[in-house]
């Protein structure tokens, strides 16, 4: 069992363990009853000291997640939790208890930064802070819209992004996730029909099939959706909507170009076309580029802090009309009673008083390097890159090995866990591209897997 | 204004005038702009020293609900926000900034208990413990299921009503709320059928409009649901399920008899009945009392602490077997991908520390009190009460005024709000009908209330 454990780091190293083993038994679904391997060997594998890994494993155990057994170690305590976004939950509730556990994986095409990269000491202090002072936020839900002080932040921040608009026209939301399921459920009905970008966000793609919602596709192409296919659509299906990652596209990390957005906002006018534009990745870059919701008050916008801060917060944004978020809000209310006052409280005061920009500026030059790294290794192992990605958190790219199941052979041996061949189409079509995590790219588990991919055969395109 | 502060609490008086100033704000929509009344002013009416009320608005200053006007006091800052529940919820986002605020008011028939019964100090320890140990709890979702900790504590307290489950039964969810949502968009269709008690939750029944769900009115009386009236609807139109509050009904406050409860079971083997037993009261009553689930496997049973610990920490669970739970979490990790670890922590540390268990003792004993004063509050003033509530937050009674306008005008005299005559209503019919809130039922203002109800004419029943 190999855990990622950095001494640079700020977090401390039995945190990073508890961290390390949480996320292994959590990643590897490790089932109740499994045993860790030995505190001893844990401890020699990671040139770690031993008690530090008997403070965590304890630490585990006060948590309930691992039990002490007399005699043989720390066993799992009760069933593993699976990876956020894991299809497989209804499996889970009656996983095969006699399953064996595998090694600890790097999860290369991961949607999220990496728990290593997430940074404590500010988030923790607003915490505190907001529970010394905001009482009502400990007891009451937030206000249908949001927290006040919490909307007036958020405007401020897309200020930056040449998107100016009045708070009454902000609706908090339990991240991105309940703002999509709020526009589903509400501007759509079933047997709708939508346009989605593809390769796009398979939870999106979820989400509509489960409210009965028609998928359209349109390809993505390196500076946006392809426009004249779009419009070949538009023409002969006119669809109700098109759901758009304008920027840091999910998963091929590309962004917009001009044209294509003003094209875009053309053909909306032109066919009563709904645009709804999620910009989940917008803080994961400061770079230019003008979101479709800065050039046409009409697109409905979703934002997200999930990405950058925590996503244990549970705090995102939808701008629209005031007529959209006044529905928006009564559907909000009716099927949730609104959001966590603290959670919201505890942003509101990371963003006025400054760590927030700090935390993602950091963010942001990190992954700036790291990605220029990865199109490096990339580059070296023979891999083709999709656009050339500028910020955010994804490359999209294909191994000169073209057969995918060698390529997954290679990435199991290295320890990488590939995303799926068909998670990120709309209709589940199979291919050989590649999500990269940026974040994930420089690990030396990837740099291993890239190089075994580079000697294996002569170029093949 | 006057501001209700309580010098025997435990919570500090600028804190208890920092909330009831925020009440006051958001229980009457005040708008951005409005002036407050002057400190000097707020000081006099509700003896207080001066300095205190300044250092609350100040506080309410950087929390950015108050703004301070050079020579003109405090205004509020920001569109105030409405008291969760509120159906008037895209009025207020385009609210009439020129509508004046009334004066504070008594919410008598509120669904919650008012914040001066939330205890502090416990929640406040948890928040700052997990912050400081719980580094994936800061960042990550809650596994699909919910934190496996947090549902092994669930599972003790549901020992204690007799109901004896194994975790994979449990799926926690952001609060009753989103389990109610999970159930309706999982289980039902639109078109479907169901049965809803009469009076009942109005926000199921908007919750079951929003989806399309047909509703079948069922009338509740002080020992549960009609149950001829229950069969004979079985009989005639098959429906698919029934929502049901067993105990401390909302908004009657009566529990299920035994004979009752057994009926119910027997009728939903023979019609294949979905049974939904909603029991966000439980906590608030120690009394005895088999839950329908006690009795059955098959009924899914819905559970929450907003009503006793924080509704801000958004917390519930459904208990159902393990086939409905995983279809369940699928669709939770579509809508919403996961709980905040977070807030599962937070509430894990205080069910495990015992101080949960502590908590909801004093609030019963307090509760307990303060129904047998109110129903001697309204038994002397002539009115008459439904069933007589043995546990629970409400009682349901009517006044023998039996005009209602009249019983308003002296509601508002005496600074009390009402609920609505149609609130309970599936279909949003009138009737004379009043949920009384037990923990609002002892204030000074229901006093006189009640009082002023009593003297204005003969008794008519």
């Amino acid at each position: 069992m190999e855990l990622r454990i950095d001494r640079q780091a700020q977090v401390p190293v039995v945190q990073q363990i508890v961290d390390a083993l949480h996320g292994w038994i959590r990643c590897n679904k490790v089932v109740p009853g499994a045993r860790l391997p030995s505190v001893r060997q844990i401890a020699r594998i990671n040139l770690l000291n031993q008690s530090c890994v008997v403070e965590a494993c304890e630490r585990l155990t006060a948590q309930g997640v691992l039990a002490s057994r007399r005699g043989s170690g720390f066993v799992v305590a009760v069933p593993a939790s699976l990876a956020p976004g894991q299809q497989d939950v209804s499996g889970f509730a009656g996983a095969d208890i006699n399953q064996c556990p595998p090694l600890c994986e790097l999860q290369l095409g991961g949607g999220s930064l990496p728990e290593g990269w997430r940074e404590t000491d500010d988030l923790a202090y607003a915490i505190r802070q907001v529970s010394r002072t905001d009482m009502a936020g400990l007891f009451s839900y937030s206000s249908p819209l949001g927290l006040p002080a919490l909307r007036q932040q958020i405007l401020k921040r897309l200020d930056r992004l040449d998107i100016h608009a009045r708070d009454s026209r902000i609706l908090t939301t339990a991240g991105a996730s309940q703002g999509l399921d709020l526009i589903v459920r509400t501007l759509l009905k079933p047997g709708d029909c939508v346009v989605v970008e593809s390769p796009g966000y398979p939870l999106l793609f979820e989400l509509l099939r489960l409210q009965g919602i028609k998928m359209l596709e349109v390809s993505r192409t390196p500076h946006g959706p392809d426009v004249a296919a779009l419009e070949a659509l538009l023409h002969e299906h006119r669809p109700r909507g098109l759901f758009i990652n304008s920027f840091h596209h999910n998963p091929t990390g590309c962004s917009l170009a001009p044209v294509v957005a003003q094209r875009i906002l053309q053909l909306a006018r032109e066919y009563g076309l709904l645009v709804i534009e999620d910009d989940v990745y917008a803080d994961l870059c400061s770079g230019p580029g003008k979101r479709l919701a800065a050039l046409d008050e009409r697109v409905i916008y979703i934002g997200s802090y999930s990405k950058t801060l925590s996503s244990s917060l549970r705090v995102g944004f939808v701008l629209a009309n005031q007529a959209v978020i006044g529905r928006l809000a009564e559907v909000k209310m009716i099927s949730s009673m609104g959001a966590s006052g603290f959670c919201e409280s505890v942003l509101a005061c990371l963003l006025a008083n400054g760590a927030y920009g700090k935390l993602v500026e950091r963010q942001q030059k990190r992954l700036d390097r790291d990605r220029q790294t990865a199109l490096q290794l990339l580059e070296d192992a023979g891999w083709e890159v999709f656009g050339k990605p500028v910020g955010g958190l994804f490359i999209w790219a294909r191994s000169r090995m073209r057969d995918f199941a060698q390529v997954q052979a290679q990435a199991r041996r290295c320890g990488v866990v590939l995303s799926s061949m068909t998670a990120f189409s709309p209709q589940g079509a199979s291919n050989d591209w590649q999500r990269i995590n940026v974040a994930c790219a420089c690990d030396p588990r990837a740099r291993a897997f890239f190089r075994a991919t580079a000697s294996d055969r002569p170029p093949a395109f």
